[in-house]
């Protein structure tokens, strides 16, 4: 099993410089020989590859700062406001696209209009217009990222599924968006966009970013998994679509043909349907939004509500059984529960880890982290940003003339 | 993500003669001119290379052969049968050890007595001395490869649960062997080293291999997957641990402490106990070993039995619901089914794409390959010598004396 691409000249000097990058990214500023000391490349290397980075403007000297033994010694750093990205998150019916650093620093924030299958069209419209604008404005903007709910194909660009919005269906992305714009664009399906996010920019996932699941619990189910070190994928780009693994084969029926998928027991739009059918928890739920009733949910519990707190119960053995899944295929070191209903908060934290201590393998339970993300919910837009981070950091020459 | 271990001059140097290696290994005699083209190597490089192979007399250079546009040219190859592994393979009752050399032809096979509970502890010193018989007897043996059932904690030595057979649980596979013998040995979950056997040896998954599902449904239910040209193993190696995936949180309890568990339908056992519960199709299944009540079923089946027929497509059905889960949460290219349960054939795959047709994304239906096994059952135990082989072609450096 090897890893066959690295091994080429070009490819091993391509990885090289992204591994410096990369390095400065996450450990900011450092002296040549800390580099190599990090990762394991001759002086000869460093000095060659870092004189190509900073000749292309990519990284800068510093001044002297202290080195080892209290010698003087030059810095090098990666300035991450010399560069800009546009990430866009197409949500069922919310779309954003921001401007971020590559710290993941916003310089703004554009929601569109509520989106529903009759307005897609004009959602496209609206998100080139913009798009446009925002290059226009700003040329230091590099990529764009987009995140996009899964199942995604990423190589025939269709989302296969978009539970309870179809419309989505129709809209290929990638002859949609790839060419369309002066610099380069990337889709990601949005639990995936999420995982890099956090490994990005988390400071708890950073420690772990190895073995890292983000599983997204909003408008629809998503996972991403980080398996020693790389996405997992699958042929299609459709892997680790967790929302559609049946909990119940005699379950409810979902949009995707399978039947008792996870997503129809705790995604806001179930939630939100388990209020309705409820009727006294919150009154009104009929005419809110999916994520206005989980909200209106939220906020009883939060204030002591018992009938709130029980669902909230409920919705946290579902979000458990998705966690069970998570650990017999993926085994990750860290699951990070993320979107909206992720700010149900403790209680929902707390019933989510009892069904998983009562059903888990104990080995696995115990050396398993589960929590809630500590990055905003707003900022599932930045999972988008996260997508062309990544690709930057990993990809330089294909930004920069490096040879 | 980048993979951060090849980029090292050691590991540049190790992987550039481990692709060398496989090359050879797949592609059989070729010359220099042929691998340095296929690998996108410098003349220089691949001169160099071979030259300390050959000096290790890992692989040989062969008289002249036809080259390109018919110019002569001095071939190299991989004497695939100058070195052997063993292979073990522990079920839970069964318990094989074979010599195999590195194309995975069989030299010898010792079946040990069946195992019980009881006998777990002989059966552990039977390994050992049968082992030590087969080194001394045959200095070509460079490797053991041992398959134990999953969920297979990697590091600590422990397989977590062994249904149906717990007494296996409290052996430390690494503690036991690890160190034992004057070759190295190397411990995988058996659904993983059934992976590895059908990238290495089955003509028809090799094309695939990059993205290549093993499903395992025999005694147990386990899965190997091979992603992006990677195995998928977990923070813990217990990965890709698809029968304790539930199938229905309100079902049958799992000796894993989980409800439903995919397993507890369709391995043998489960299997074995329908045909007790049933009483009529194999009168005398209560008498019979797992094994031997399922093979009794599917002679039934061949004869056109309509209840044995019946049964296996109920079979068919659960192992189905696995596949969807394999669809959703890793998406192959191919998924190879194996092990005891697809010796049940044609009615079994018949039934198992029935129920992932009605199911299933239609793309991801569409671009699957679902197939049971060309190799045949009893090859199991060349899993075992696939986890040798691959880490002998993937470490060479561990075998020999090169620098």
């Amino acid at each position: 099993m090897n890893n066959a691409i690295t091994t080429t000249q070009a490819g091993v000097a391509e990885t090289n410089r992204s591994r410096i990058m990369q390095h400065l990214y996450h450990n900011g500023i450092s002296s040549r020989a800390q580099i190599a000391k990090a990762l394991g490349l001759t002086p000869a290397a460093i000095t060659k590859i870092t004189a190509q980075l900073i000749e292309a403007h990519i990284i800068e000297e510093t001044g002297d700062f202290g080195g080892a033994k209290n010698r003087r010694s030059i810095g090098l750093t990666l300035d991450t406001t010399r560069f800009h990205v546009i990430g866009v998150k197409f949500a069922r019916s919310l779309v954003q696209i921001g401007v971020f650093d590559l710290a993941g620093n916003q310089s703004s924030l554009t929601t569109l209009p509520y989106v529903s299958n009759n307005t897609i069209g004009t959602t496209i419209a609206t998100v080139h217009d913009t798009i446009e604008q925002l290059l226009h404005e700003d040329p230091t903007i590099k990529a764009i990222g987009m995140a996009v709910p899964g199942p995604y194909l990423r190589k025939n660009g269709h989302t296969a599924v978009v539970s309870s919005m179809q419309g989505w269906r129709n809209i290929n992305f990638i002859d949609e968006f790839a060419d369309s714009f002066t610099v380069p664009v990337f889709i990601e399906q949005d639990a995936r966009a999420g995982v890099l996010a956090n490994s990005l920019f988390d400071q708890d996932s950073k420690t772990s970013n190895t073995s890292l699941a983000y599983y997204l619990v909003g408008e629809g189910v998503g996972l991403g998994v980080i398996e020693d070190g790389r996405i997992i994928n699958g042929a299609l780009g459709t892997a680790t679509e967790i929302g559609h693994v049946s909990i119940d084969v005699n379950g409810k029926p979902c949009d995707c043909g399978n039947i008792g998928c996870l997503e129809r027991y705790c995604s806001t739009p179930a939630i939100h349907q388990m209020l309705i059918d409820d009727g006294t928890i919150v009154k009104d739920a009929a005419s809110m939004s999916h994520t206005e009733a989980c909200r209106a949910l939220f906020a009883l519990a939060r204030n002591g509500n018992k009938a709130a707190l029980a669902m909230i119960r409920t919705i946290g053995t579902y979000v458990g059984y998705g966690c069970l899944i998570i650990f017999n295929a993926f085994n990750p070191q860290t699951i990070v529960i993320g979107d909206i209903v992720s700010e149900a908060g403790q209680p929902l934290l707390d019933q989510i880890k009892t069904t998983v201590k009562q059903r888990a393998i104990p080995e696995i339970y115990e050396s398993t982290t589960i929590r809630l993300t500590s990055m905003p919910t707003d900022a599932a837009v930045l999972g988008a940003a996260a997508v062309a981070i990544s690709y930057f950091l990993d990809h330089p020459s294909e930004f920069f003339n490096l040879k």
